[in-house]
């Protein structure tokens, strides 16, 4: 859904005049890829200076630079929400970035659990599969992908003002307990692995303070649906939607 | 998320004591790729009569038996909600139907909309992958996939007893216009192709006066994104979950 415009998501800081040289990858792509020239517009952003746009200076085959006219979209920060959730297939992990970042997650934490399908990512694949999803939404955020951490890990140093909404299809209720939780403004969303959470980390994760067991439905999904309908949830419930 | 056992959609009617002929692929599926015996037991359904613990009675390479032993959960029907959607990629396309089973739609009808990126669709693969992702997700029931038809010539014939909610990315406010919408029971969900909705698709759905538009964020979501998204939406504030 919507039109099409180039964005490019760079790592300088924004402003009115500045030029910004371009990566030989985004100079491979605008130039050999989509046939820009000097003289055209694209849209760049930073994650912190929100969208300009950007008028090619320079147009080489392996470089390039471009002038920032003016801002188009200030920033826009996602609520403070991260997705925790349990790598699966390339395909299926992949997806989950892209959706996490389209819907506005801060922060995205690969877990391993007693249940994980999978106990290696490649992180930077992931984090440009972030990137990539970013320019393509419209966003001017882009979410920082973590290493792959141990779920007992992470639980054990939890910051105690965070709360966690833990998505299992053994419970009742999504919206309802979603809504009693309260005012917190920091939150992540924990999603298991295909096999599910284990009855150890199950029985963990429910009797933490700081946990929020919520139900996706009576229908048992796949981790990869789970993650965007938790998100979405969320959202609707809690965050910018 | 949840144990995996093998489920197998059937179109015969299923009671206690019946035998239930297999077809060529699924006495494959069962006898060489899960190499299962006389004696080991599976759980089927078709749509109708809940699901059923069977036992197989007869493995052959190409033919096979089964004998319905009990009745293991009732029938479950989703509520009566269709979703349709613009035919993207393939594997999108896929994907939405996949994930649209798996949160419980009634129906699923691609359209062909003026900006569709894609104008025909291979309706008995998307019926399989229906079939599939009921017989993974724990469902006792498959979506109808329908034929690709024209969003005017819908529109046209819209029966004028189901609300149609409208997913636009140029609204606001998603929760409250839902919930708003009062207490109709059948629904339908609407998703734009990758190019949105044309100005005057979006004029005519916003004046009819079963519709209900619906805003999912600020940021753009990719139509498979949207499909998910909406039916979680509609699932948490008026559906079963």
């Amino acid at each position: 859904m919507g039109a099409t415009k180039i964005r490019l998501c760079v790592s300088e800081d924004l402003g009115a005049g500045q030029t910004v040289p371009l990566s030989r990858d985004h100079a491979h792509y605008l130039f050999s890829v989509m046939r820009l020239a000097a003289g055209d517009s694209i849209f760049v952003f930073n994650g912190r200076d929100g969208e300009w746009r950007a008028e090619v200076t320079e147009a080489g085959k392996k470089t390039g630079a471009l002038l920032l006219r003016e801002q188009t979209a200030p920033q826009h920060m996602p609520p403070d929400l991260w997705l925790l959730f349990a790598p699966i297939k390339k395909a299926r992990t992949d997806f989950i970035v892209e959706k996490a970042t389209e819907m506005g997650a801060a922060k995205i934490l690969p877990i391993s659990t007693e249940f994980t399908n999978s106990d290696r990512i490649n992180r930077d694949r992931l984090q440009a599969h972030a990137v990539e999803a970013a320019e393509q939404c419209g966003g001017t955020f882009v979410p920082e992908v973590g290493e792959l951490s141990r779920l007992d890990r992470i639980i054990s140093d939890w910051p105690k003002d965070r709360r966690l909404m833990f998505c299992d299809e053994a419970l009742v209720g999504a919206r309802a307990s979603l809504m009693a939780a309260g005012p917190a403004t920091k939150w992540a969303i924990v999603i298991g692995p295909e096999g599910g959470f284990s009855d150890a980390e199950r029985t963990r994760l429910q009797a933490l303070d700081y946990v929020t067991p919520v139900s996706l439905g009576p229908r048992i999904l796949r981790a990869d649906t789970a993650a965007v309908a938790a998100l979405t949830l969320w959202q609707t419930v809690l965050g910018d939607w």
